[in-house]
Parts: structure tokens; C-alpha cells; sequence
């Protein structure tokens, strides 16, 4: 066939996954969003007839002939067209190996157990959902060994959501915070500046804090146009394309900073997705490339522009505006040490800055666990507490705040976790490097942080997923080295706590 | 083939059918709800690709050679089955006359025309319009002709949503309405008696206005485990299945009863929806059968149980409790008047039930001209403005509470309009019929409504599309008397307006 027509049909190709991914993914969106419960097993029915086409269109003969033909004119491909390719070899490869029924089961599984799981955590009721759990952690390592039989599952899995990570880099990551952040922790906790934080858990009317959400998706630059906000029971961020981009929150009358820091962390999300190169709008290449580098920019505004000096001066100003009787007698030091007071708490996404990479390292030594078969899934339960007794201290009350607190496990991502305290690391690493260039506490206390998202678009967002995330990072930053988060929490927090 | 084998490609068939009706509806539902305007582009990429197949599944050969061996075996189908085989067939033979291309740009026409009408509707800018709406008028004229080149474009259009119907019919439904109701219209106007509903216009809270709706979805039996609530620009009703069905309704802060009734009449439509027998659930029959019907249940709950004096006098203690300042000093008669009065209005989702089928009518008319050819879009404003006046007496101050008020059009309906005066006289009839059996009054002023919802579901719910809707109508009622109608309006108004 004429190179011509291939291209013709690659694009096709990656037109139609597109499509059924934008689809899937709206039903998804809307089983969290405005869907009545009773209509689960309907949804599911759409997704399995849905299913068939997308595994078609990922491992189908036609797809493993056209890539074929395509990688063998590799040479007179252009860069963009290489990389989608070799991307779309990779998930045919893999996705061949799934039996098709084992594939749509698991899809329909996935849709069960997002429900049951949320029930389960309205109830806090871990049984209902354990059968669920099991099973996708089954099947998961099923998968697993059908991808790389050579390789540990949870290296596989590792893998799947951040190329070249394995347990190895991460017992090595995990144990460099260790040394670095057991003892920082301790003596913070051991200080006598215990600031007060009382003033974020009064009333906030609901209505004003969704204002608070357009001045702060308006503050990040994200083009509403191309942004929608919407309330779920737990945030996330889901790209269908560049032109549009969902991000959710979830309001808490009494607890204000839950909803603003949420809507910063997932803004961050969407900036990435939103500025992907038009280049590679129609392509599988679209779309962040792992989700340790995208979790590196929504925790860069998350907590290095939002739980940072210059920017809690800024958003004093607005919550003087929209909670003028809370605001009263707060000053910018308050607000900015009661939205980095460290201390153990029961949920990761409201943990501070400093104990938060200890909850990622209890999932991941877990998940961990329960792939190589050490820990089964009733023993999750204990064994979360247990550890949370271990590292911080404290009693979990009940499993709605203990094991059944995070999406993820009910979506099917296993190996996820870690991404996040990667992410967490990369940002350190590149706000030194921004700094190179750009007075980042400056450009912020101003108002204005374009340059700064600038700087990221230019060396992040563009690519999209042009480049392996290890290498996107290094041509960026130079080497990883976790010591530029260690050393930017220990200065900050030294700061903080008058250490 | 064994007709075994058949019935499972059938069973296949309308499964998949129904995914991608569901998937499509739920791109369109998210479209006026969550979604970003600058997400439609990428909205319409989908579509298109979704749309080959639905193209496919209705008109593909696979499709058509499967049915005609169902068709062969006639007599050895059960009668649900022999239906089903029917409606595809009748499907399959109207949209494989449709050349593939021009039903795919069809798609993509009125995705963008929802968007460009809203942007419209909003800037009352009817320009901006005009070229959808011409295009859309002039496919649905193409496509009639591809349906039947025999019939006038016009009534192959009535016949879609309302199968049998025909200018004819409608001139002559529509004489009979005129011949009776404009003399009562005249007469009201001339009444000394003089209503106020300023009370209703004041204001009230969005959120209590929620609660409201609560109460009513409660009040009219609606399950919330399959049946949500969203809010949009324009009121309507999507079902996905009978297990999901959504109503929508629009809020205004200063005009409760908008919502209010809105909410009784999606939920009317809502109601036959979630109440079709599961013997129809996986099958094409499975919702109702026309829209002719689904008006008639609509706007039987809407205004003759909505706007009765038995549920006035219910409504009346759930607005005090919701609404106690307002409400002071209303009595029962207060606002059975309040939401019974009669004046020449603008908008027809807010015309009171006897001028309503002047709204109608005038769209029937205009309609009906521009598909025969005798007035242009262009000229759609102004002989609308001008009927209005005739009609009404009244001027339209803009399009956007002239021609740019419905959705309808911009959502390729055209010929759904007289359904809805239809429903409103089907809905009369019906009501005389129920009080042989059941005292109506009674029953809705005891807040109990389930024996009347009974009687309908049995009637007619449960039938979902098994039968043509003028049959089904005269199995429960007798033949079609639009004397019922006019009886039961000439009543309702001598007595409110003391003729």
C-alpha cells in the first residue's frame, strides 16, 4: 500500500479511538456526575457493546496489519507519526494479549464496582466491596502476566501508569524521603508553633465557595470555554480533547480549603491537557504522557503556587471578598501556616504537603503486597490501619476514612500511587529550575503567572506524550534527584514550624 | 438460518442499537448540560464516527438481510418480536434511502446548530441562525422525498412523530380548536374578573425552588434511582433506558411557576418512560410510541392533574412551608386563579392551557409553509411577529421570544409541533374515560395519585411501542373526539372567568 493511504488510515484509526474514548469516557463522566444509581446495569450493557470496537480498534487484525506496514516504512516517517505508531504497537501488542471476553468483562466489572465501591464508602462498609477489590486485583495481575510473563506484575503495572518505573526505583525513591522527612516530621511535631486553622472549618455557603472556583480556575488561566467545572464525591480530571476538559470538585460546607485545594490540583491537570501541541490534537499523542509527570504539575499549583506565601497573600484578598465575616482578624501569615499545618491526618488528599508522601508509601507497599501475594484483600483493612498507626500515629476511625477513601483501586489503577509522590518530586526539581529563569515568588505575588505556566507549556505540556516521561523530565531538569523536594520541604517547613 | 440463530442476531441487533443511542444521547445531554461551548467541534468528530455505525446498524446490508429473513418467518415470531422486526424494517427501509454521507453531515449539522441556536437564542440574533435552519429544513424536505417521493414532504414529516397524522387531519383538529376556543378566548379576555399572579413572580430562592422539585417528583411517583434531575437551557425529557431516564428544567429566580410546571410535565414524559413493560426492555419497543401520546401524558400531568383545583390546594401547603413570606395571605382560590390565567403571552412553554394551542398552531402553519414552499426562513420572524399579533394581539419585542424560543427546530424536528395540541386533546379524552372508574378529584386531593399513574400505565405506559398510537389511543378511549378537549376547556374557564 502507498505510504499515503497508510497515513490516511492511521489517522482514521486514531480518529475512531478517540471517538470511542471521548464516548466511554462521557459515560463514565456522567455515572459521577448527574446519573440517577438505578441505571448502572443499563450503562454497563453500553460499555460492553462499546468495548467490542475499542479492542477491536486497539488489537484487531486490521490494526496489527496497517501498524505493521507503517513500521516498516519507519524510516520515511515524520517524528510525530513515528511515535504514534510505535505507541499504538505497544498497546496492540499488549491489548492482543487479552483474551476479547476477559477484556470487556473486566470493563463491565470496572463499572460495577465504581458504584458498589461508592456505596461501600457511604456505608463504610469494606465487605460489599471486597469481592469487587479481589477481583480487579486478579485480574490486574492476570493482565500483567499476559503483558511481560518475564516481569514482576507490579513492575508491569508500575510501568503502565510511568514508563521504567519498578519497585526497585521506587524502594529507593520511598527510602530517600524516609530518611529525609521521618525526622522532619518528627520535629515538627515536636514544636511549639501549633497554628490555628479553626477559621477554615466554619461555614462556607456552598454557593460562595463556587465563586471562589471561578477566581481560581480564572487566576490558573484555564479557558472555561474549554474547561468546565463539575461536583463529584471525589475530584478528578478527564481530558476528551484539547478543546475539552472536565475537572470536579467536591464542596464541603465546613471545610473550605478542601474544595480550593481540589480545584487547584486538578486546574493543574487540565492546563496540561489544554495545552497539548495542535500538532498532535489528532493523534493518540494528545494527552499527558504518564501520570507522574502529570501529577507534577497539578501538585506544582496544588501546593508550590497555592500553599505558597505570595499566593495565600492573593487569596486573601478574594476570601476577604467572598467571606467577609469569616476573613475577620486573619492575616497572611495565618491563613498561610493553617494551609500547611502538618499533622496526621486520616485522608490522603487532604494530608499537607509534608505527611503526604507517607500515604502514598502505605498504598504502594499495600498494593504492593497484594500483587505478590503476601496480603490478601480482607487483610487490607488491618493492615491500612495498622501502618497508619505506624507512620503517624493515629486510629482510624472507620474504613470510609481508611481503605475505602480513594477512587483508584475501584477504577482498576493499580500501580498509580506512586506516581503521585513522584510527581510531588519532579515539581520540586523543576520550580529550582524555573528559578533560573523567572522570580516565580514575584511573577505569583503579582497576579500574574503566565510566564510561569509559559515556561511549563513550553517545557512540558506542548509534548504531550512525544517523549518517555524519564527523558521529558532530564531534558528539562537535568537528572532526577529527589534531594530538591527533601530540601524545598525542609526549608519550608523550617520556616514554618521555627525549627 | 435457524430461527433460533436469527432471533439472537435480532436480540444482538437492538442490543447494540440501544448502546449507541444511549452513548449519542449522552454526548447530546452532556452538551446542554456540563459540557464547554468550545468543546463542540470535537463533540461533532464523535458523532460523525458514532454515526457510521449507527448508520450502519439501521441500514447496513447485514441489517437488512437478517430482517427480511425475520420477515419470512412471520408467522412463527411472537407478537413483541414480529412488532420489533416490523419497526426495524420500516427503520431500515426510510434510512437506507439516506446516502450515508448526507446522514453523517446531517449529524454534525445539528450539533453545531444546538450550539449556534443557543448562542442565538441568547443574543436574540436570528441571522446567525438562519443559515442552520435553512439547511436544516431543506434535509428534512431532501430527506421526505427519499422516504416516500409520493407524499408531500410535510406529512411524511407529521407521520414520523406521529404515525397516521397528515395536513388534513391537522387542518381539521385545528378548525374544530379554532371554531371553539377563540370565541372562549375572546370571552376571557372581556371577563371582568382579573387574577393576579404577582405573588409568583417575586423572589424565590433557586435553592428552595430544588426542593420544590423534589416534592413534586416525590408527589407525581417518580423513582430518583432512575430518574435524575439536571438543569438546562430549555426544558425536555432523554431516556436511556427504563432504568434511566432524565427530566431537565430551568430555574428562574423570579418566575417559580416556570419550573414548577416544567418539572410536572417532563415528569409525565418521565413517567411513561420508566413504565414500560420489561417484556419491551432490550427491545426497540421499549419507549413510547409517538409523540402525540408522550404529549398527552405530559400535559395531563402538566395541567390537568398540574393545574387542577385538587392538586392547587396540595400545592398551596407545600409552597407555605417552603416559601412562608411569600405565600402570606395566598388562599387556595388565590392560586388555582394564579396559575390558571389566561392572557396572550409570548413564550409556549409558559402560555396558559387555553391560549396554548394558538402557540401551536402558528408553528404548525408556519412550518407547514416553508416546507411547501411558500414563505422563506428568512421570512420566518416577521410571519411569526405578524401571527403572533393576529392571533394574540400582541408584539414580540425580539426573536429570542419570537422564533428563537424553541429548541426544536435547531434539534431537526420539524412537523413534533402539533403533537403537542394532540396530546393536550388526547389527554381530555382520557381523563373522561378515567372518571368512569376512578374519582379523579378525590384521588389527587388525598395526595395519593398511584391508582390514577395505574390506569395509565396500563393503558398505555406498559405498551411502550407494540401498538401504532391511534389504535392504541382508541383501545383505551374510543374513537378521537377533540370535542372532550374543548368541553373540558370551556368548563375549566367559564368557571374561572365567571362567563
Amino acid at each position: 500500500m502507498e505510504l499515503k493511504e497508510l497515513i490516511e488510515r492511521l489517522d482514521r484509526l486514531q480518529a475512531k479511538k478517540k471517538a470511542y474514548s471521548h464516548a466511554t469516557g462521557m459515560l463514565y463522566y456522567d455515572s459521577v456526575t448527574g446519573a440517577p444509581k438505578g441505571g448502572a446495569e443499563n450503562r454497563g450493557n453500553t460499555l460492553a457493546v462499546l468495548s467490542e470496537t475499542v479492542y477491536e480498534l486497539s488489537a484487531g487484525e486490521k490494526t496489527g496489519q496497517l501498524l505493521s506496514e507503517l513500521i516498516e516504512k519507519s524510516g520515511e516517517l515524520s517524528p510525530v507519526t513515528k511515535r504514534a505508531v510505535n505507541e499504538l504497537w505497544r498497546e496492540y501488542e499488549r491489548t492482543k494479549k487479552i483474551p476479547e471476553s476477559e477484556y470487556i468483562e473486566y470493563q463491565m466489572l470496572l463499572n460495577e464496582a465504581e458504584n458498589v465501591w461508592h456505596s461501600a464508602k457511604i456505608n463504610s462498609d469494606f465487605k460489599s466491596f471486597a469481592p469487587y477489590l479481589e477481583k480487579i486485583f486478579n485480574t490486574n495481575i492476570r493482565f500483567a502476566g499476559y503483558f511481560d510473563p518475564t516481569e514482576k506484575p507490579y513492575n508491569v503495572m508500575l510501568d503502565m501508569y510511568e514508563r521504567g518505573l519498578n519497585t526497585e526505583r521506587c524502594d529507593l525513591f520511598f527510602s530517600q524521603l524516609r530518611k529525609k522527612l521521618v525526622p522532619l516530621i518528627a520535629a515538627v511535631s515536636e514544636s511549639s508553633v501549633k497554628p490555628d486553622n479553626l477559621f477554615l472549618k466554619q461555614s462556607y455557603p456552598v454557593w460562595r465557595q463556587r465563586q471562589l472556583s471561578d477566581w481560581l480556575m480564572e487566576f490558573m488561566g484555564l479557558n472555561r470555554n474549554h474547561c468546565a467545572i463539575g461536583e463529584t464525591e471525589h475530584p478528578f480530571t478527564i481530558p476528551f480533547d484539547k478543546t475539552d476538559v472536565r475537572i470536579t470538585t467536591h464542596y464541603y460546607e465546613r471545610d473550605m480549603a478542601s474544595s480550593l485545594y481540589s480545584v487547584i490540583h486538578e486546574g493543574g491537570h487540565a492546563l496540561y491537557e489544554l495545552h497539548t501541541s495542535d500538532e498532535l490534537k489528532n493523534t493518540c499523542l494528545g494527552s499527558g504522557v504518564s501520570m507522574g509527570i502529570h501529577e507534577s504539575q497539578s501538585r506544582f499549583y496544588e501546593n508550590i503556587i497555592g500553599r505558597g506565601r505570595p499566593f495565600c497573600a492573593l487569596l486573601l484578598g478574594k476570601l476577604r471578598e467572598l467571606f467577609p465575616e469569616r476573613m475577620s482578624g486573619v492575616t497572611e501569615d495565618m491563613l498561610y501556616s493553617a494551609v500547611n499545618i502538618s499533622m496526621p491526618s486520616l485522608i490522603r488528599i487532604e494530608a499537607d504537603e509534608l505527611t503526604y508522601s507517607l500515604h502514598v508509601m502505605l498504598r504502594y507497599e499495600l498494593e504492593k503486597a497484594v500483587v505478590e501475594g503476601s496480603l490478601t484483600v480482607s487483610e487490607l483493612p488491618g493492615a491500612w490501619n495498622d501502618k497508619i498507626k505506624e507512620y503517624l500515629g493515629i486510629d482510624v476511625p472507620d474504613d470510609a476514612r481508611g481503605v475505602l477513601q480513594d477512587s483508584h483501586w475501584s477504577g482498576g489503577s493499580i500501580g498509580y500511587f506512586p506516581a503521585y509522590a513522584l510527581g510531588s518530586a519532579y515539581g520540586a526539581q523543576m520550580l529550582a529550575k524555573l528559578k533560573e529563569s523567572i522570580d516565580v515568588d514575584a511573577q505569583i505575588a503579582s497576579g500574574d503567572i503566565s510566564p510561569i505556566s509559559a515556561w511549563l507549556e513550553d517545557k512540558i505540556w506542548k509534548h504531550g506524550s512525544m517523549f518517555d516521561p524519564a527523558p521529558l523530565f532530564e531534558s528539562c531538569c537535568g537528572p532526577f534527584d529527589p534531594t530538591y523536594y527533601t530540601d524545598y520541604l525542609t526549608r519550608k517547613f523550617t520556616e514554618l514550624y521555627n525549627l
